[in-house]
């Protein structure tokens, strides 16, 4: 199966001659549609928003309002409970220094899971809480049973990745949500991995706290997404203090805007948010169904070339069906990152190293692995020429 | 005087019929060779930085790092001590929690102006240590005597904007600096109206912490600078957490990486870092002192040509000389919304409102201004057009 998507003209990069990107997990291509509504803001209507009165300023303030009404629609979440920042990691830190520091004390629990990405560790280790990590099976699933046993502990806070980074499993999201409610725990979400890849509907999973990152999804660096349950943004002190999140500055204190608002500080990435709105757009005209179902079939077929590889081992779920489009393997042969680049030299891009999850790499036994990501441009043929590669390899090293 | 920048190829907005943009102090337009730069990297080598080892990641790299040593060189900061951000505004937020929460107290005082931005007041308050105001004079300078006083009383932070968004005066930094070394004080300048329009030394001026923005310095949105000085950033612990900043992640404690990677957690906007270094570039092309003299000269000649319109009074600073490029004004017979409302009609943009300085409007005893701020493309002609439209404003009202 193969979407009807012309990646010569719709991804610019993809028009090198012979390069077979697969490392959209790190970063994906941007859209032609994204790049476009870009240039037209910075061609033809170049302002700052929310206080200009003349025509270009308005302009960019409905454009940029527009693109939230868009992103939020995407993920079944609404524009009240849409923010703006920089990155996915911004996002998580957000919500770990205003909902963590009034919510979450020294001998409280936040309760991880063993497969997140240092973004969703780090901000809760500088928190200054306890944290305890929800196991991983060796079939790369979690452990639920376990994780019942540390909700009975009453965490605060429940934080996840709806798609691993690394061994690729697609968490119980909506499960693991439904538990941590009833033990009275909030749920954060890292979905920088699920939206680009499978269909998403924060209100459906019920998600406290949803993020994720343009850049991963088709649009622009220097973009990424909270969505958050009205109801915690309301409450919620501020984070980045500054410009158009207040109400009224005193010289001493000051009150601040309702959410969204209250948490965009400063000039936001008005291009980029633009430009994010584009693509979630354009995937949404593909239908994320067909996203998904595109990313199966690559992901299946790489698993079965794969498998033929000799002395090359698979981390995580067996099946493409607990996978998003991705795979992370490990050849006896030779390290990660000679793997990496000799496949870089004959122009097949994938990423070596820790994948920013070291506590994984932990479980895992290794201090790196190799990983194919397959973005709604990969084709079988990309998966032939990553075999093809592999086998150079091989050699090399034989 | 005019500087050699053909409006309609540079800055693609203005070719907008009869439009003149007199609000780059809220957001600059975008040069094209930023634009272009930005372009190059969407369309032929997208990828993600420091980590991939195939060919468009290193070019990716390679020019992202090369944004930070030409910002840098800009303004003569090192690349060592050079952070990027997503606007000035997370930059300033950025010393405020780290910095700010290692060295401040609660009993401990920091000193403001009362002519800052709310960009650097906010995370102040929101670091809850006692605040003072350096008052401003009648003229629009600040009291510098009144400041030797509140030295006197061991601030640990003097935070002050190097040129006023509101009243325009450029504020004697490097003799604020100098007296606060002495007192004992470490400084934060605000440049982001400083930057594009003066020559800026931040190692002259001594500065520990400046910062600024790409939006209003000719490149795109979505990116803030922080330098630093390199002893302070050294011991400073993070702000925000997450991949890439880090040098191990434990799963209960981690170890970061140096600065100013320490401080770039996630993916950061590579588009918009390279997009600013060749807006720099271009900048340092014209010369800084060249686009100072241009800046003064057409003030020069707004200030006069406003001086002429009957019931018009000028905030700040009588010369040109004591300002950056921009002019804040109240009308007698007509409101700043009003004002900005019907110049917008005419296409003349410029903005009314508090302009992020409650406090200050305070000091004016205004609740708004109408602000017109001058650009390297704008003219005398562009002054005459407003003085036109004012014309049209006194007609409405009268």
């Amino acid at each position: 199966m193969s979407l009807a998507v012309p990646t010569s003209s719709e991804f610019p990069t993809l028009a090198r001659e012979g390069l077979v990107y697969l490392d959209t997990a790190a970063t994906s291509q941007t859209v032609r549609p994204a790049l476009e509504a870009m240039d037209r803001y910075y061609e033809t209507y170049r302002a700052s928003i929310h206080r200009g009165i003349y025509s270009i300023a308005t302009e960019a303030t409905d454009a940029y309002e527009l693109a939230r009404e868009r992103v939020a629609k995407f993920t079944g979440s609404t524009a009240r409970e849409t923010v703006f920042t920089k990155n996915a990691t911004e996002a998580i830190n957000l919500v770990a220094y205003s909902w963590g520091r009034a919510n979450v004390g020294p001998d409280d629990l936040v309760v991880l899971s063993q497969m997140e990405h240092h973004a969703n560790i780090v901000p809760w280790q500088l928190l200054g809480c306890k944290l305890a990590y929800i196991p991983m099976l060796d079939d790369g699933t979690l452990d639920l049973e376990a994780y019942d046993e540390l909700l009975a502990r009453s965490p605060k806070l429940v934080a996840v990745a709806h798609v691993s980074n690394v061994v690729g499993t697609i968490n119980p999201v909506a499960e693991i949500v439904s538990r941590a409610h009833a033990a009275g725990a909030v749920v954060l979400v890292d979905g920088a991995q699920a939206v680009p890849s499978l269909p998403v509907d924060v209100a459906e999973l019920d998600a406290d706290f949803y993020v994720w990152t343009g850049h991963k999804a088709y649009g622009p660096t220097g973009i990424g997404i909270l969505h958050g349950r009205r109801s915690l943004l309301e409450v919620m002190p501020p984070f980045l203090g500054g410009g158009h999140m207040i109400a009224r500055v005193g010289d001493f204190e000051s009150t601040y805007a309702e959410p969204p608002t209250r948490f965009e500080a400063g000039t936001m990435p008005i291009a980029e948010a633009i430009g994010l709105g584009e693509a979630v757009e354009w995937l949404a005209a593909i239908g994320m169904e067909n996203v998904r179902e595109h990313g199966r079939d690559v992901t299946a077929y790489a698993l079965e070339r794969l498998g033929e590889v000799p002395g090359l081992s698979i981390h995580g779920p067996a099946e493409a069906d607990g996978r998003g489009s991705l795979i992370s393997f490990a050849l006896e042969s030779a390290h990660p990152h000679d793997v990496a680049e000799i496949l870089g030299r004959e122009q097949v891009c994938v990423r070596a190293g820790h994948h920013c999850a070291q506590p994984l790499m932990r479980r895992l036994g290794v201090p790196a692995s190799t990983r194919a990501s397959f973005a709604v441009h990969a084709t079988r043929d990309d998966v032939d020429r990553l075999i093809d590669a592999l086998g150079t390899v091989q050699e090399i090293f034989a």
